[in-house]
């Protein structure tokens, strides 16, 4: 029984905390759980064609954290644990190992990982959005006394399509609304 | 902009711990949207027909549960908040009351509920054994010195289905050899 391994270790997500968020002192954050479970309804709402492949990257996107830790994509580059190559490369190898007895699963985490197709670029946007719409959400609640600008500006001009970015850009409309 | 207010509105749930974990003081047990998204995992991989559906309930399944919270399924009826009947009564005006906007999902909800296809009692089985493989993980973890017999008390005779009697059987063996 393989298969209850495998959950188990992917349950180990449930421990970790998206590493961002605590760089910006927010009180008790969610874990990477938390984020790529709304991720996955977002791409079950979002993605109109081949809505079963949008849902599996965004549930499997993350998943090679559980060996990597969260690695947090910083606006200063000298602030980064590592590069962003560097980074690739360890989740590249994570995964690998992660899903070597689950082909299926590896296939929809290498096609969000290389990004070409149309649903992996949505994908990687609702990412973005969710992560930005959190940040919103941290602020309105007053979770954290800092400004969470560096979680638009890493992710605005990585924005690839066209509903990403109505999303994007009205998250950060209602974000300025409170913050100015 | 609805569709953000009700990603909002999901995200709340982010927060929301898991009430049976509390009841036998598990040390910060995880949230909803943490179990849901193993749920949602393990739909992906264990529904071979349908599987847009199934990870689609998996997905929607608790999450009425923003606005009832998680009402504990008890062993001893007596210890249980409200009877099953207003439980899933509470729970239908819920979903009727998030879902307003939100037909699809809300089609999914109520294939879950209603619990009559094959991929509904497959995901009310994935629901039950991802509960009890996490009893074992905790158990494990020693993140409680309780012993969680209740959570296969209350889960085990309503499994319904060979695969989710496959799976709960296997997690039971694994419990019972750390708890012997």
């Amino acid at each position: 029984m393989k298969d209850l391994d495998f959950f188990s270790e992917v349950g180990k997500l449930k421990e970790v905390p998206r590493t961002g968020w605590q760089i910006y002192s927010v009180a008790d954050p969610e874990t990477v759980t938390d984020h790529a479970f709304r991720v996955a309804v977002m791409a079950l709402h979002y993605c109109k064609e081949n809505t079963l492949r949008c849902v599996g990257m965004a549930l499997v996107h993350d998943l090679p954290e559980v060996i990597t830790g969260d690695i947090a994509v910083r606006n200063k580059k000298q602030d980064q644990d590592v590069t962003d190559e560097e980074k690739r490369r360890l989740e590249q190898a994570a995964a690998k190992q992660l899903f070597e007895k689950q082909p299926e699963l590896y296939d929809l985490w290498l096609e969000y990982d290389e990004n070409k197709t149309p649903e992996a670029k949505l994908v990687h946007d609702l990412d973005k959005v969710e992560m930005v719409l959190q940040a919103l959400e941290y602020t309105r609640g007053r979770r954290t006394c800092e400004p969470l600008e560096e979680f638009f500006e890493t992710s605005g001009p990585r924005i690839q399509t066209e509903k990403g970015k109505e999303l994007w850009d009205e998250v950060r409309r209602r974000y300025l609304e409170i913050c100015e």
